[in-house]
This record gives structure tokens, C-alpha cells and sequence, in this order.
């Protein structure tokens, strides 16, 4: 069976799985019996291709490296869903830009192809914030397939290790660096940086957003608590009902001391089983220097998972980056066919 | 479907597993689907008992808490093959001790229950280190399934997340702390012991056997280089064949040394893609101290897994334990079902 795949959103993470998907077709094909066609690809920017036999990804990729654009293709000109249907696709890959209060414009998008019995893999983070438990119901009403590993430090595999690699274990506590722009901001301040200038040489590097807020005040790490509540305690929590504090008060003062105790200052994004319920919290938290999560440096994400079964287990991996990110929806690809 | 679980060995792990099939009954049916009757047991020295229509579990496990044994249930009087075929399995759990020369008796074991469709999980690392191709084949062969997630790291989901996590990364390099006797006895040394003096430690607390050899001398490590050859890269390299180098030579002074320029001595095993082809080891290093393996103490293992996608993903977990291990047969027979 040949797996078509359709693209929405064409940036950064869209362009590496396209040359990802490239790249590997003979690998992909041998050791996972996965054979496929890209049939469509859509970017707000950047056009709209469609060919239900295939497009031909050395020029499309070729295109997008030269002019950024595929507007030297026959464009398609119609509404998402017509495009989808057009496309004749079976593998839906979505990943437009999060949006954490609405989920759009991913999730009409997903909303349609799992209703058609179209397979979604998503790097966006804002459907699963917004609607993982609607988005799950309709998947299995409708026959489709539903991942999205990348949706949590990218390609490094949480997602996956929670679902199935720990199945039989409870999950009692999860702390984890989720964010890699505030832990760079505090590994800098760590080697001596104010806040101010840490946060300009993380804006410098792209890192940080020209406006930090959503990294800086919690929220990026508190949409990935709500979407891991799903995940390891099939709890439904909303990013606002996180309890919420990001790094802007950490001072240099604070952090020197700490580090004179034997701890490092991190950014934790944490739920935990209590006798009140389970409770999910992002917050500036001293880690003592024999922990694995306080040696988790710059831009790298890491989680602690204590469980009843195996203690603790610590995963750390890339947090952020295109083709990091890509590789999410890689192995999302290979999973569902 | 009620899955039919036979155990083959039932020392430390094989009865944490029935004490976690025991607690976990309702969960493994709830949140998994995962019905099942354990129809049989064997132990060299406890006894055996079949009962196609399942063991009472509850009185199992308390005959074995009371006495350590099962001879108080009528005993089943015949060769394994005769046991397995009475007990009408679909999974075999073969849990004997390890012998990495012969992989025996598990090996016999496991080509008896594989050969008649018999689904197979493991924790000995014997069968996989002398036989993983030919097992895999004959499973492929009779249409059962055959995984070992225990065998390395113990329910550390390691091996899942190589074959199915990382699914599309091409694996460059493998560095591990994968036996924990020798990790705790360098830790010891790190804190101001000898080697004499630490190896005395690990005796006591049952880390070290009282012939330490396998440990100290890297063949416990060696065996699970070879497992991971084959899973990671897919290459048949036998345990002898792995440069290795034990523990027994390092002395205070070179840890002190190491230490006082920033790096901790560790028994790395390793695999590494040379252009001469897998370079296999097992070898004290020096790591630098910001190195996520630097700062693995004590029995704990881990492994950072280096990729063409994913830069560096390092799991860090148990590496042995009763019921560490068990969970690996636990999360096994929940996939495979």
C-alpha cells in the first residue's frame, strides 16, 4: 500500500520532514515496508499543490530551497477540505502554527481529515491543548489514527516511552524541562549573565520570540503540562488552570545561592498525584545537583517520570528544532502505517 | 481473547511478575484490554504446575511468600515441551538464569514455545546474545512474537524506544552505563574507597556475586553490547568479539586525577559506526562532567543514543531489580497482546 501524505503548514518543520521524507524513501521503504507519495501541500505563504499520484518532492523541494515558494506549481484553488479530498490523501501531517486559546487553525484542519478516516500526525500544540479528548473520540468513531510525539520536546520519543514503553507501570509524579528557551536563559545566568542580557543573546539566537511572553511567563511549558496530563493520567487540564509562575523574578542573587547550596535553578513544569487531585504547576524550582534534570543544559529538554513499577526514569533529547521536530512526525508516519 | 501465560523460572523475577499480573489484573484489563490466566509454572527447585483453565494466582503467590515453593499444589510430572503443551500458553515468559555461552536452557525453552506459535518474552539474556537472529527468524517463521525488553536496563524502555521510539533516525553511536555493580563500585571509589573496599561494599549488598568476574571483568556489559548491536544496527557481533576492558586496573589515583579535570570515570559500553565498520567495547572513560552520563551514580544505568535526526537522546533508569524487570515482561506481554 502506498501512503499518501498531505502537508499543511510548509515552514520550518514542514520543509525538514518533506526533505526527511526525501532522503529516507529507500530506507524508509526497507527496513519498515513504508512506501508513500506526498499528494499534497499546503502553506499560507507558500501555495498549494495537490496531485493525487505524487508530487515530484526533488522539484518541490528544490523550488521551496530557491524562490521559498511553490508558485511555480499549478496551483490548487480551493477550501482545505477540497484540497484534502482532492489529494486522495490517507496521512494528514499538520503542523501550522500553535495556537494554545483556539487550536486553529489546526484543528478544523485535523477535524477534517479524521472524520474522512484520514490518519493525523501533528507537531502543533495547540489542538491537543485545546481538544486531545474531542480530537481522540473522533479518531476512534471515524477509524483514523491520531499521534503526535512532536507536540512535546520534538523528535525525542516522551510521547511514545509513556504510551508504551512504560504500559503496566502508574505514573505517580512527572518534573520536566520542557521549555529550552527559559532553561537557556537560566543556564546563562548561571555562567554569570543578568536576565536581561541572557533574554537578548536567547532573542539573538532565535531562541526567544520577539515578544518572550509565551516562553518567559510559563505558558509554552504550561500547554505541554495540560497535553501531558492527557497523556500520563488521562486528566483533562486546561493551560489557564496550570498554576503558573515563569522566570521573570528569578534574580542572579537567587541563582548564585542556590548554586553555593549545591543547586541548580530550573524551570520545572510538573504533575503530581496528591491526595487533592493531580496537580500541574509550572515554577522556578531549586534541583539538587545530583539529580539528572539540574545537569540538562541550554536549549535541551529533559523529564523525570517516577513511576510505581521502575522509580525513576529520565529521558533528555532535543526540545526544539526543525529537524528534530520533523522526526516526530517521521516516526508518527512509520507508527500509523 | 484470555492470553495464557506460562513462566519458566520463578526466582526473583519471575515471581514479581505474577505479584504485578496479581495487583494489576483490573487495570491490565481496563486501561489495556489485557485479559489473562497464568496456566503455568516451572522452577528447577520450587516444582511445576499446569492448569490450563488458570492457577489460582492468590494462593500461588501465597504458597511461594510461606514457603518458597509450589509443591503443597499437585505437581505436573513431565518434560518442559509436555508442560508447555498441557498449559495450553499463548505467551511464555522465560525468566531462567543466564548463561551467555550457551543461552541455555532458555534457549531450548524458547525454540519449543516460538515453534508452535507461542508468543515469547524474556528477561534472560543468554537466548539473545547467542541466538537473537535465529530466534527472530523462527518467530517470523511461526508467526509469533518474540520481545526482550529486560534484557537490557531492565523495564528502562530502552530497546522499545530503539526499535519504535526512533523510528526513521540512523543510529551513529551508542555510549552506556549498562551494568550497575560496576557503576556503584566506581561511584564508591569516586567517594574515597578502594577497589577492594568497594568491590566488598557491592558483595554485601548483593550488587556483586561472589564471583565477580562477569561484572568486573565487563562480560555482564559485553552481552549487552552484542544485544544492542543487533537491535540498533542490526549486526550479529558475538560477545567475545567485543573489545573489552574491566574495571580491575583503575586505581584511586586515576579517578582522583580525572576528577580534578573535570571528568568521572565510568565502564562505558559502546557502539560506534567507523568506517571500518561497528566498533564494539566495553572500556573505562573518562566524561566530562557536563555529559548526561557523567552524573549517573550508583546501580542506576543509562545510555545516550546518538542520531542523524536527533542529535543526542540519553534514557536514563534501573537497570536491575525484581520488580524493575518485571515490568519489562509486563510492558511485553501488554504489546504483544
Amino acid at each position: 500500500m502506498i501512503n499518501k501524505i498531505a502537508l499543511a503548514g510548509c515552514g520550518n518543520v514542514g520543509t525538514a520532514f518533506l526533505e526527511l521524507l526525501h532522503k529516507k524513501r529507500a530506507l524508509l521503504d526497507e527496513k519498515y515496508g513504508f512506501k508513500f507519495e506526498v499528494t499534497m501541500v499546503t502553506d499560507l505563504m507558500k501555495g498549494t499543490v495537490v496531485d493525487p499520484n505524487g508530487i515530484d518532492l526533488a522539484a518541490a523541494l528544490d523550488m521551496l530551497h530557491k524562490k521559498n515558494s511553490f508558485k511555480g506549481f499549478p496551483q490548487f484553488d480551493g477550501s482545505f477540505v477540497e484540497t484534502l479530498e482532492k489529494s486522495e490523501a490517507t496521512i494528514l501531517a499538520e503542523v501550522t502554527p500553535t495556537d494554545l486559546k483556539t487550536g486553529e487553525p489546526g484543528l478544523s484542519h485535523i477535524k477534517a481529515a479524521l472524520s474522512r478516516g484520514i490518519n493525523v500526525t501533528m507537531t502543533n500544540k495547540g489542538p491537543v491543548a485545546v481538544a486531545a479528548d474531542e480530537l481522540q473520540k473522533l479518531a476512534e468513531e471515524c477509524g483514523a489514527k491520531l499521534r503526535y510525539e512532536g507536540v512535546v520536546m520534538s523528535g525525542t520519543p516522551l510521547i511514545d516511552m509513556l504510551r508504551h514503553g512504560m504500559a503496566g507501570c502508574a505514573i505517580q509524579k512527572i518534573e520536566g524541562i520542557l521549555n529550552g528557551t527559559t532553561n537557556y536563559i537560566l543556564s546563562q545566568m548561571t555562567n554569570g549573565m543578568t536576565y536581561a542580557e541572557a533574554l537578548e543573546k536567547a532573542t539573538e539566537l532565535g531562541y526567544a520570540e520577539a515578544d518572550p511572553s509565551g516562553d518567559v511567563e510559563g505558558w509554552d511549558a504550561a500547554g505541554k503540562v495540560a497535553i501531558l496530563a492527557k497523556i500520563a493520567f488521562d486528566k483533562i487540564i486546561h493551560v489557564g488552570d496550570v498554576k503558573r509562575t515563569g522566570i521573570t523574578d528569578v534574580t542572579p542573587e537567587k541563582i548564585k545561592e542556590s548554586l553555593a547550596a549545591g543547586y541548580r535553578v530550573k524551570l520545572i513544569a510538573g504533575l503530581e498525584v496528591t491526595p487533592l487531585g493531580l496537580y500541574a504547576y509550572v515554577q522556578p524550582k531549586e534541583i539538587h545537583i545530583s539529580h539528572p534534570l539540574a545537569s540538562v543544559e541550554g536549549a535541551t529538554n529533559a523529564v523525570t517520570i517516577t513511576t510505581d513499577n521502575l522509580g525513576d526514569v529520565t529521558l533528555i533529547g532535543p526540545g526544539a528544532g526543525r529537524t528534530e521536530t520533523a522526526q516526530a512526525l517521521l516516526t508518527d508516519v512509520i507508527a500509523m502505517a
